[in-house]
């Protein structure tokens, strides 16, 4: 059934499946409805195959019936205005489709959870496998390759939005790749773990033991054709937990995006202008202030995520089912794809920013300047204390005191107190500096770059791991 | 840009538009992106409009010599591709289309949000007052019905799911008439207290003060032109507790409704089964136990609840907006859209549920009678007090332990201490009750026929005044 | 019973009681677990009272019968370890203590929840208008002092993070005195509407109608004497929705303080320096790099607020009461206490920032002249187009090319085409601006001072009518 | 400082401080502000360690001489009035204490956070692994005797709230042993893997640096001593997800406890009366009904998990921190002891709930009986499958009907037709069912039995392998 684009309610498929129609295809594969009932099938297919390896038939040969079968959604839709039970109306549809000695099997031993929930635990791992890692992939690449970039490029390190001592832009960024890396990880284990049934309608197995002797290997095998392990547990569902904690972690890269997001928006505000989205020559910032370039592509990803992250409480409140379970998730798991496509545009248009950022260095020089001989309060109260001057702490207060009244910077302040200096250039020597060292920040980076070029080898050997390496 | 309706990925877009199709395109006429820009387009036009009043134009001319303008969104959504702002575009494409001496004046003195925030508030508003409101009135005269129908028909009250003492099944109904009227009539008021603006970048009528010497005055015309009042305050933006506030109280009206869900789904379990969903002939209960007959209706409204409630978070953190304006609420906004369909198409399901609802007076007799006797012993004890019988309390509940032990009856028991019977007809007689009311709980209803009664009379008065009654 | 206050495990009952002893003391007189225990005393005693007018005795006698009643939450805390039930151990204790003709009417007709709903009613009123709104009268006050003192003090416009046209720096607080003096009058508003109920058990007054033949006025009475309205509807319970919509509106209040928190944290950035909040002399910024200065106090209330904010969930939840209730709100519901606190610890630094906050007009002049020409492209525009220049836009992008490219000023490039300088002129002259316009942004403020004046002076007045003004 | 339980606005710290002393006094230990303090100065005096350490002193000697010292928050506190500094003030108070040759080195090369951290990791982790984890194996345990006790008693199982075909409450309860036991190994691994760190104001190790050429050495170092691993990165703060994922997976328990909480509420219905919890002789259900026995204990449960659930919400907007750090997290992560206190209530009170339980056999086998030849219409149809009747869904929906219609069961209406009579007992045959399968729904309990025996016997083990056998 074809309906205007524009005439959809939610951005998702209006205006974000516009932008990215590429992305929203590649999603829609698992995640919309034609799929969602393509993966149904396939799961009833997978119990009529077990039905028929139980009676001692061959695979191939099965499989060679059951070849080329397919069912419009629309057929499906249409069985259902009589019957209003989707997965009753999927039945009537396929049982029309099977050669008749199949028919009677059709479903046989099934209650609808364990095809709805085997077919969703499948295509929310393949959105997952197909789509999203696979992203975010690409995006922790391209962290990586910036942090690498610029993993030697001075910044100033900005506590309470203050300026603190100074790291690498490199390092800065370093942070996202170990976070998010260690998210994609954890995202890949879990799309691993989701969990399918054929427990039957109270996941007792009581009709499946009607079957067979043995259901658990029945239930094995029905899986096993289509990639998934059994739940530890079912009810007329899979226990939701599994899900859960894949959805979870997926909120959890979320805030990590965001966080990346509003980073990045405040390191292009126009007073510290560190970095630059992208900019096309035709792009118009404002329509009435032609001069603004705003950082709408962060503002955007953030966006996202106060839009879809609350959404999580949705999936908790969704862990009480009563009893052998309610059906009070019948529309609330239905967004599941929802939030996934949400996660993932926000995905795709970080992954765009991060690979096409502007790094200004002239203005990462500029505001570090700006921090001067103010950054050398800490190492000259470490240095003094080292040693052994008592009260360093205090000595140094008294110099930052003096440099406020007279405006002289510490260094002309410290070499009128020659064993002072002593100590400090003493000290310094010991861990490798020189003189030059107090009068310039950039050199007061601790491991700023060796942390990045580490943690950048180790993700890449980790990309390579999870077969995300580009 | 024509799609096929099961490749989205809302729900609200796929399974819910195939459902309700009137009306989720009732909720486009006013929420689904060709609304976004013809609400864009109406803004834009009367900022023109009030232009050239301030230069003493007749309305009735001008707005002959603007008659018939129309835009398709695809020209925008192309135009954008090269503007990446889809305010600019819009003005591009629109300038190609007014005569030539109003040209000039397009979007002049304006923001992107003097339009986009007025447009907002225009069509929300619209899709309240031709949608929304008049769905609720349509539930809420479904439940004036349900409650007078039932106004005299006992039910045993449950508090803590513990048999308590009686009520009507009209009077537990007539606490979602109260309810929900209460919020209808918020709503109806907020919906109508929406506001726009023509401020300017940052809201202080800068670019406003070189047209006119009374910006504000030029405000109010514009606004007047589309029928709604001026923000007290803007920024870049309109601020944003207006809409907050009717969000707000729409997740209200929605807790009501999911309670009345929650209550329904209840009575309508095996063991209580005092209602029923209406159920039609051809329907399946369950694919394998062929018996059933779920709430599933409920169960759905509840869901929705749990699917939307939550998002309210997203509109809390959007009232965090950085300086004059940041932009991270830019697809956060777009979702309000979503919003109010996910309440909609709740509220449309809720009231075909009401309106259906079979009401079973057999198993409502039944389950009252359970609780038999028991119910005396609240009566029991006040008569006696006010009687004048010291210790009433600790009367009762020797009586109490009596029935248990024995398993006679109360009135019984009580008919074995003639002064303590006394006293309690006594009692009994000034409150207009004979000695029948000690064996038929269907007596103790307190005044649940009479408050029934006027609340469904106010209510329908006050619909009426809301211009909702049917 | 005493206890360390370090062995609290709330931070609102020991580092925040410890910061500010006096607020939660008086918070407390409303709102902790003694004060609970004092209220439901006043609620039981006016239930008394109310059985005793009805017999016809002079209300006078009776309060000087019941005079002089106190009872020690202990008590009640040992005889509840008997009773396993709150409202039935307050009884017991305090039957003890009234008068011998006063006890067979305690509690006689009411259901615990008579008792508890309406003493909750009173006392988040009375700690909401003895505590809450004057703290927020305090801050907006202190708002209003604030942005009158600098209504005129030209700041740079800033929207997504990137300058804009200019406001003034009492503009940009003016926001917060309009957003909050809405959010105050709506909380006046919803304190002085919660509601009480003495419907007995199940709501339909069944037990009053064995007491009175007129119940309702009878619980007219009862909520008379404490100063509160009956409940429209209740069930056991008072439905939830007045409690609810006050919190729904604190939680607004509360964003809109965060949304001034972030505003002010992001002002003292190092790079923008506007305003500061106070810091005492012998105060430490970190304990390593002695010359920062934090902007602690806004990330304080920041923080506050995401603590607070998502428990307005709760509140929702919580309007899921299963038929004529159930108990799942019994402990969430204790939870509103803490709810206020939070939110008024935050208004109470709020206040404290706000009152001693240092503003730099220095910094403020510097900011806005980095905005320097660029703010010209704006109002060139505006002035040609209003001129009869043909596609002003488009002339005034070639200025900004050019400028960019030769480095040289707008007005200098307008002086070479003195066809549009005169334009510019003569539409400047008759909004009352002179050519030095072009060359100071600081001209270009709007309506910024006069709407600043206007709202504050409105808003003291609005201050005054709710018995706030200072 | 000692206060009044009672003064306290938190229902933590008076009212289930007062239920539970002893479980509020071990929370305490590790979570109280007492506990904070002491354990930044076992962190600070690892440092101090770390230090001589460094320069050859032997481990025994360094804690010998600093041991007894001791501080009492009072102190800090009254120090931190001066320096409003919570950490330098404890800094300060510390050099006091320590003898004079460990003065310099308090706290040098450390950053506030580095020690705050730290030592919130370690008291997360005490807390967990003293307190919680060990209520958790006990809770777990406690449902691992109810499931094995209650086997093989048979239940009617209920889907949407209708009777579907049954199970054993035993298998009901096995639910519970496997959702909690996953998530309690969950919990036990996130515990462990907290982590701490040394990296300075910004996290590149730039104050470290000065002191030794090996900083991450020495970071290993100072966390080795408290028994923790670094960060993989550290900003100023530990990267939040480590401690996110925990409280993630703690609220996933809540939710698992709650749905519980939720069933057995439920089954404690007056219709419905399969379980009980335990009622003292003393206590009263209602202060007007006397009757009434309450489930609230679940109701307790449920509502602690309405009250804390949503507040996970905080913790992912905390993993936004701009740059090296803001710190808008100072309140809300504060609240972390909160929210664990808020979970370790609820799960005593569902250990103590789930160890009193009473079951009813008699009212099971009742509802069981209810469901009578209803649930053969399931058996029937895949019988009659198996056994090679053509549309034998069609065959026993008319059956079913025939049934409703004749009011005779569906064993006698079969006995009638001979040939599908043969096929059914033919196949019951095969899988070892006789005639009286068809009679009693106590035997189509497919494999709920053995399920449950498995899932215990295996949880047994896995408590034992975390050490949390009983």
């Amino acid at each position: 059934m074809n309906v205007d684009l524009f005439s959809n309610l939610s951005p998702i498929d209006h205006r974000y499946r516009n932008t990215y129609p590429e992305l929203h295809e590649n999603l829609g594969r698992y995640l919309d409805e034609r799929a969602a009932i393509r993966y149904q099938i396939q799961a009833e297919l997978a119990l009529l195959k077990a039905h028929m390896l139980r009676q001692g038939k061959e695979l191939s040969t099965i499989e060679h019936e059951l070849a080329g079968i397919e069912i419009d959604p629309e057929e499906v839709y249409r069985e259902e205005e009589k019957t209003r039970h989707n997965i009753r109306a999927l039945v009537n549809v396929l049982v029309e489709k099977v050669p008749e000695a199949y028919r009677r099997y059709v479903h046989l031993g099934a209650t609808s959870m364990d095809i709805v929930d085997t077919a969703n635990a499948m295509r929310l791992r393949d959105a997952m496998q197909q789509v999203v890692l696979p992203q975010l992939g690409r995006l922790q690449n391209s962290l990586i390759v910036l942090a690498e970039n610029e993993a030697a490029t001075p910044q100033v390190g900005r506590t309470h939005g203050q300026f603190a001592v100074p790291v690498t832009f490199g390092f800065a960024i370093a942070s996202y790749v170990s976070r998010l890396g260690q998210s994609l990880e954890a995202l890949s284990r879990l799309s691993a773990d989701l969990r399918g049934k054929l427990a039957g309608a109270v996941g007792a197995y009581n009709a499946l033991s009607l079957i067979t002797d043995r259901p658990r290997e029945m239930e094995r095998q029905y899986l096993d054709l289509l990639g998934l392990s059994a739940a530890e547990y079912s009810s007329q569902i899979v226990m939701p937990e599994y899900q859960l904690r894949l959805l979870l972690e997926l909120n959890t890269a979320f805030g990590i995006i965001a966080n990346l997001a509003d980073d990045l928006r405040h390191l292009q505000r126009s007073e510290i202008d560190e970095v630059r989205e992208y900019f096309s020559p035709t792009q118009v910032g404002s329509s009435t202030m032609p001069q603004k370039r705003n950082p709408w592509n962060c503002e955007h990803v953030k966006s996202l995520w106060k839009t879809f992250s609350p959404r999580i409480m949705s999936f908790y409140m969704d862990q009480i089912s009563e009893h052998q379970r309610d059906l009070s998730n019948s529309a609330s798991a239905r967004f599941v794809a929802d939030f996934v496509a949400g996660f993932s545009f926000a995905a795709e248009r970080m992954h765009s920013i991060v690979s096409k950022l502007g790094v200004s260095r002239k203005h990462l020089q500029h505001n570090l300047k700006r921090l001067g001989d103010l950054v050398l309060a800490e190492p000259l109260y470490i240095l003094l204390s080292l040693g052994g001057v008592r009260d360093a702490h205090e000595v140094v207060r008294r110099l930052t005191l003096q440099r406020e009244e007279s405006g002289r910077p510490l260094p002309e302040l410290l070499s009128e107190e020659p064993e002072l200096q002593k100590v400090v250039q003493v000290q310094l020597a010991k861990v490798g500096y020189d003189a030059s060292f107090l009068s310039s920040p950039e050199q007061y980076l601790g491991r700023s770059e060796q942390r990045t070029q580490e943690l950048c080898r180790q993700y890449r050997t980790r990309l390579q791991q999870l077969g995300l390496a580009q």
